[in-house]
């Protein structure tokens, strides 16, 4: 199943899709009302239906998630990473952007890379499980792009200023609820419409059950947030008015704008850049 | 003015606090109404009063804000920092704790540093400001306990798992809306009741606004975000049963569990832990 966010007439509301309607139903990330709803929001997620259906071509999809934590897995993407010991980084949840929406590279910041991955959207902290529980607290899964601007990952050892600019975590189309072999899916990546070399989650250092379970045991968790389980494939450089195009249980497009980032006012808080 | 969020009754809200009582608010932070409100936040903050009071002695003071991103600067201890470029790491939104929240000490984690530092509280993004004008995007301030994993940051070059533990950032008690001189401001630790060596935020190798404008450089911020200026005192070591007292615009108490934290299970998203 397709879960989705849209916006329509002015409104964002979350949805079921299929080929050309979009179901409407409630927040599946609400927390329970006091007495009801599975605690740990993994099992029995059957989205509950509002009775609205409209046509897929009178929605705009958003990101399908408002995550409090978006974290990705750092040295994940071979397995040449294995004897390292597992690390995570964060990304600003407001870096996240939706399917379509452009980003803007800043003036001077070098080299951007896009990065394709699967995300994992969970519905509960996966602290306490074990590797054959943990992918109970997995809510479903969607496509990221990982934006990394790697000239500044050397300055900034920290990777704070190199992963977490303004638009720098697309996510999307939807969230798909089954995913067969979460670590056997296809990873693609296209850049300006010319595919780069793709490659399996298979390829990860750490698959998702292993990464789970660390970052249960390290981070505070829970419904919504996002995890980026690592790039497999071929990445590379985003350029001004280019695209990416992001592929795993979906398709994620990212076009970039052509000019670089206006400097921005605090009248428009979710665009920064400029030169440092 | 000092401005809280509050626990009364089974329901939360927030507060302005004066000796004796909390006189209820509209939350400052909510998105200004279609046609009203002051876009940048900033300007005209005067709290939306509700018309209700409750005695002090009624309510329980929670984390006085729920940021999307709290954000801190890494080597801003001394003047000897100021030779680095300025480096900024993130915590998740989920360890915010409020006044004294216990925090929990995992097993076999090490050494983990209490750090009080002065933080502000952001009412819209710093981005496109000039350190003449940055300010005006500063909502009130707040104390801040950085609570470091310090044995885990050398294995951890990234400082996530040292820094993004549950509990590990205490916020409050209060916002304070009016600080006189954030550049030259006491801020002081005491641990089981023994303080430590205090000092200013004057010995800061960066001071607020051009940390503010650093980061509105770098990252998409806004209203409600947290900035945690870091420590120009003397830090120490937290213990099992021991308590942690950060003093600068008020006194947050960050009382420390006795035992080690318990593996979380799924159904209790907020506490994680135990051995990695």
């Amino acid at each position: 199943m397709r879960i989705a966010r849209i916006a329509h007439a002015g409104t964002t509301a979350h949805a079921v899709l299929d080929a050309d309607t979009a179901d409407l139903v409630a927040d599946p990330f609400a927390a329970p009302s006091a007495g009801g709803g599975a605690a740990d929001g993994a099992a029995g997620r059957e989205p509950v239906r509002l009775g609205r259906r409209l046509p897929l071509a009178e929605v705009r999809l958003l990101a399908p998630v408002e995550p409090r934590t978006v974290v990705g897995m750092a040295h994940n993407t071979g397995p040449a990473d294995r004897v390292r010991p597992p690390q995570a980084f964060l990304k600003p949840a407001r870096t996240v952007i939706g399917p379509a929406d452009p980003v803007h590279l800043p003036d001077g910041i070098g080299r951007v890379d896009a990065e394709a991955e699967l995300a994992v959207v969970l519905a509960a902290s996966p602290a306490g499980h074990t590797p054959d529980t943990v992918l109970r607290t997995v809510f479903g899964w969607t496509v990221a792009n990982d934006i990394t601007a790697r000239d500044l990952q050397g300055a900034d050892p920290l990777w704070t200023s190199a992963k977490g600019r303004p638009g720098f975590t697309p996510l999307g189309p939807w969230i798909e609820t089954d995913l067969a072999a979460p670590d056997d899916t296809e990873v693609a990546l296209a850049l300006d419409g010319v595919p780069l070399r793709p490659a399996s989650t298979s390829g990860l250092a750490r698959g998702v059950a292993e990464i789970l379970c660390h970052l249960g045991g390290v981070l505070p968790l829970g419904p919504g947030d996002v995890v980026l389980t690592g790039a497999p494939g071929e990445y590379g450089p985003l350029r001004p008015g280019g695209r990416a195009d992001a592929t795993v249980t979906g398709t994620l497009t990212t076009p970039v704008a052509t000019a670089t980032a206006p400097v921005a006012t605090a009248t428009t808080p979710a665009r920064a850049g400029g030169p440092r």
